[in-house]
């Protein structure tokens, strides 16, 4: 506890040499597996995005050759590129895990740093899925020591903490002892970035990708030899001092209290901004009672939000996919015709489809809603008034994914991004992680 | 002047996109082809540091591979990784350019990146130049701009402000658009960083090197179509909120008023820390008027200097090269042995060549002194008192070297960490860098 308070970088590198996958109970172990699962799919389900395509080829002219595979791709990378553009394309869709607590995508930096890793130094499954545990829980533990001003002050937390739970991650992959993961620590402390004003354009998922490269690369410097502040978080001239609030202090070591913050990680029903899932959830509950609906059946659509999603979200015409991941008036025509919302309903193809019932679609702000609750109401030309409302159980406000929903994520996210793969094998083997001798089996299973 | 107000990305992306060669006047370029020169020493004598090596070995396992050639080396990597080495090696000797008013060392993340780019995209020494030129104008430019809470704070400058100029400088020779161009300063960027708690370890080196490399990739980004804020300085969450003082704003465009901040940039006499500077010219002066010493001619050594030297550097036994740098002990031995203190004479060999002498040698700190000053007593056995004192003229109290003192460095580092080079056709090289078509041939002549 004394480490906890003087040293807390050190304290944290010795949680990450230390920690056995004995020590964590069966609860944390299944959200690790569930994050795990829904890593993989956001990372299939992006693969052969179009800006992936631009990444790529933006990296293969620069010389960046090597034997590191992309997932449901047909290149190979150096280590260090691959592990960029399996968080890129992780985090394209919008799709990933959310640990509410600090707004942290834990999954992204990790795995992909993970992943690409084991392409050359092969690694069981099991040790994969431990690293992936302590990377996720480092990364967790360094954004709730400076939330909720990191974030809040413009920090994209992803980013700027996601490439410490890299560094750990791939640090004790390579069995680093305490001292070396000090400066790994360290080394992904001097490379901690990423602004919130990039998001709204591709620098956003390269936020999160650098965080994966970087933590990669911090731990390869430290088995090198190459030193490092040796109390980086808590430096005057440190992460918590510039990046924090002046000062840095951790309040528990992770896994503390039997309490892992991977449990708390929540997994997106919906491919789109968080402002929109309550009108999905609401249309969803419509069409469930009532059928799916046509547009020439329907006179008019009367949409009630709260009014942070009116002001944000109130978009009749959107542009394009991406823009439809902010348009109330397309998701809910879309939910309403198709009875689902996943990735190809948030397409250029999606938006022209959606046109003449998002026409009908009225959104209006009611004070009387909370950001977590939504109502619809339809007029048929029939003459009949549908009405629908979402508003969750208490505790259940960030929504998530049972495993029945995570698996059928993955498929609509394999189908989308990687068709040529065999997505209930895949499934199969990423659930049997553990028992797979060497990581490289799975990831041989999505290459086109 | 509207859009140096409202918009400063912009502003600073349209200046870096049309500023031309003949807009530079003959001061600010011959400005630049001393800064050029003296980086090409650095970068030479760095490039068999064991350090380097170090760096070299953790690259090239992970696949780093290609066509770009390491200065002074053997070894080939692809272009990111090229700029990454050019640039902690350049760095590691602690002998390079200081741009006083910012504390940057300007040459370093610019100059690794268009060199690098150059390997696998020719362009000719007139624009390279340009290109460097404006790199550092721009890296200054934002520095300026956030100065001096940034650095003061903790941000490592050099590094943090060093990728806007290798964004720019690699964005110019690829002749990117003005909207490109502001992209490319939106993915510099989303990736500054640097802490101050680096120094001290090779971290503070690689903070350098990841500048020059993430510059290069930024530009490349922009250049593939990948999108980032635009306008990512004076975004309420960009660059200026977040690593300034809450705001950003451009006091006027590089160049204006007929000042270009190249003008401004010093190179380092001696490769230690600046507070040892004043006793090496001291005993320096002493040496001119006596000869050298023997250390067995000496009874005892006075040396006064200003209090924060004698607090920070009164080190009597440095453990190697490395503390060295930080030993006024040391300074003054060595110099009075060998009538100069290049490169070679903070080895950990020189160490143990001072140690008779400097162990006679008394610090004393005086108020009187200024941190440029430093007054030096010789008591011989024979009863002479050898006495001797730095205080420079008004104007010049930042040391820096006439262009016969940048040839004497140069030969120096070349001596040190590149002997195979021919140093005279290398000097002849560097300075008709104007007149190269192709600057692979410059590069070519430094290769092991």
């Amino acid at each position: 506890m004394d480490d906890l308070l003087e040293s807390p970088t050190l304290a944290l590198a010795r949680w990450a040499v230390q920690t056995q996958w004995a020590q964590v109970p069966e609860v944390a172990r299944l959200a690790t597996r569930r994050s795990w699962l829904n890593w993989w799919g956001c990372a299939l389900g992006g693969a052969a995005d179009p800006q992936v395509d631009r990444l790529v080829s933006a990296l293969r002219p620069l010389g960046a050759a090597g034997s590191a595979p992309l997932l449901g791709r047909s290149e190979r990378l150096d280590l260090p590129s691959a592990a960029l553009v399996h968080a890129f394309a992780s985090n394209i869709l919008d799709f990933d895990d959310t640990h509410w607590a600090t707004a942290i995508h834990p999954a992204g930096p990790v795995a992909s740093a993970v992943v690409a890793w084991s392409s050359q130094y092969p690694c069981s499954g099991a040790d994969a899925l431990l690293a992936f545990l302590l990377g996720m829980e480092v990364e967790c533990a360094v954004g709730l020591a400076v939330s909720p001003e990191h974030y809040a002050k413009g920090w994209h937390i992803t980013a700027s903490c996601g490439v410490f739970g890299a560094a750990a991650a791939v640090g004790r992959l390579m069995q680093l002892d305490e001292a070396r993961m000090v400066w790994a620590l360290g080394h992904a402390a001097s490379q901690a970035s990423g602004l919130v004003a990039s998001l709204g354009s591709s620098a956003k998922s390269l936020n999160i990708a650098h965080a994966a490269r970087n933590g990669l690369l911090a731990a390869q410097y430290a088995q090198a030899g190459l030193s490092a502040s040796t109390a980086v978080l808590e430096d005057r001239f440190g992460f918590g001092a510039l990046m924090g609030e002046g000062s840095f202090a951790l309040g528990k070591l992770p896994g503390a209290d039997a309490h892992w913050q991977v449990e708390d990680n929540r997994f997106k029903p919906y491919p789109c901004g968080f402002l929109l899932h309550p009108t999905l959830k609401a249309c969803l509950a419509l069409v469930q009672a009532h059928g799916v609906l046509a547009a020439d059946a329907v006179a008019q659509i009367t949409l009630r939000v709260a009014p942070l999603a009116a002001t944000r979200a109130n978009r009749p015409q959107p542009a394009d996919g991406m823009a439809a991941k902010l348009s109330l008036q397309h998701a809910a025509a879309i939910m309403l015709l198709e009875g689902e919302a996943g990735v190809r309903r948030f397409t250029d193809a999606a938006v022209a489809q959606s046109q003449a019932l998002r026409a009908k679609v009225q959104v209006l702000a009611d004070e009387g809603l909370s950001q977590q609750e939504a109502a619809v109401e339809v007029q048929l030309h029939q003459g009949a008034l549908l009405q629908a409302r979402h508003r969750p159980a208490p505790g259940e406000e960030h929504p998530s994914l049972d495993d029945a929903g995570l698996a059928l994520k993955f498929h609509d996210l394999v189908a989308h991004g990687a068709p040529h793969c065999d997505a209930d094998r895949l499934v199969e083997q990423i659930c049997a992680t553990e028992q797979l001798a060497d990581l490289r089996a799975l990831v041989g299973l999505t290459l086109s």
